[in-house]
């Protein structure tokens, strides 16, 4: 069991809690709730594995789905416990696209694809199940809300080939860009931090 | 020519017509129509073809857009006519999700994957259709409005492996599963049925 | 260097530019603008790739990418002139599905499909791009508004497979099915030209 299979699966873990929260705050009823834990779960995966050509990797081990169907039923179990947790479908969204961006950047890696392709190829699995997520439940894509998103993910991932320049062992460069990216969300959150916007009003611009 | 076959062109039937009406009811124009009816027909089972990494059966085999071509005509033709068929699009819609419930979880089979892989497979594929249709249609997705709708195709796909393990000839089966989609749904909405939400108003959860 | 890679990155270019100023005027931050931008440049294509189960253009050959970011810079930089031209995104997002057609179509004979096919996936990958886009930045999919949008690209395919049957050489056969579509596309705005909906309202269908 490797270090990337481990956090693939606690991205799963943290994806599948943050659709069941969405499910379950939209009044979705149990089936429901489990398929946008499922989608949101599975949707950044299947399209990393699908644009590099592999094996779609919940439909070769079942493990994932065993996992996805364990979270989504303690998650509506302890429903009153996480709501006690401030914010936890930010805090589980942040992990997962943190645990994602990883693991999307070392598939692209393995499949010989070079820093740039990675670094896109671990951003776009790591927010497309959020967008889905979303999208199924008539939210506003988590994207374009005004918050340092999918920037952290591409910070994070350009963080993971500068530190692999380092003489760090790997196993840490896989855990510093992971923390790189909830630190980035975390922080910008917490600080209500954004890039300005470069459209100006004053500029009176008709697109 | 294999009974999936057939369940596929009239899924394929089934589909073009719901995904007509609705562009018909958005008021647009003839290729906006067409093309609502296609994507709404073919998604499902492209979503399907990709993730079990098969030939995308409507491109392999023109025998898809004919179909497709052929209905959406009818369809707009008799458009009157449909309009005396109360709910036609509930109708249509219904059939279509029956149909390819049956032949997503017969292809998964037929690619060697186990049961429940199966049944996720064939829920996606019958659900993706309908939602693209109402993502492009602007419509509040058809899975997230509070009717029971992928839990009758979870379902269905549920009874088609209890079955498998009955004496029954796998053309009953097929026939049988389908049958359980449909009536779970007609039942569901006739009598209004749904599971309760999870989310309970007094307990007063913010998520 | 073929005429296609040639088309294929004039497309990219328009996409990134239409994705680039729907974001501005979202009021995104600058990765959110880069991300639209490439998301709107790729989509199509990556659809169209998936499709015919081809390497996907982009992973495959840097270049993408760094028209991508070059263009998406250049945007930014000349948002105030972009301002002048009036319409400019209807011109950029006109430009590319009229490129990403005819790509899409010669990527489908060279994949061995027939003309009906060819045509759909031309279709398919040139809208694909600029509904993503308008479904992440939360507005109406372009398909979906009152214009004729697809019909331009059916057109284009279906007028690219007559030229071919006559003596003209295949990049005249190239040029002038994009001319067509843009030609379609234009005059359909400028003189406000649209199909009649089937939908009456005076035949009070209730669907």
């Amino acid at each position: 069991m490797t270090l990337t299979f481990i956090i693939d699966i606690l991205g799963t873990v943290a994806f599948t809690i943050s659709g069941v929260l969405t499910a379950m705050r939209k009044g979705l009823d149990p089936f429901g709730i489990l398929i946008i834990g499922f989608v949101t779960a599975v949707g950044g995966g299947t399209l990393r594995d699908v644009l590099i050509d592999a094996n779609i990797a919940w439909m070769r081990d079942l493990t994932y789905l065993y996992v996805i169907i364990g979270s989504a039923v303690v998650a509506v179990v302890l429903r009153k416990k996480l709501s006690y947790v401030r914010r936890s479908l930010f805090l589980f969204d942040t992990i997962g696209i943190a645990l994602y961006t990883v693991v999307g950047v070392e598939k692209g890696i393995s499949a010989g694809f070079p820093p740039l392709i990675c670094i896109a190829l671990g951003t776009m699995s790591a927010c497309f199940g959020g967008v889905l997520r979303d999208i199924l439940c008539n939210e506003i894509p988590i994207i374009f809300r005004k918050e340092i998103y999918a920037t952290a993910c591409i910070l994070g991932g350009i963080a993971y080939f500068l530190l692999l320049k380092t003489p760090l062992l790997v196993d840490w460069v896989v855990v510093i860009s992971g923390a790189i990216v909830i630190t980035v969300r975390l922080l910008a959150v917490t600080f209500n931090l954004s890039f300005p916007s470069i459209y100006n009003e004053d500029e009176n611009v008709k697109l």
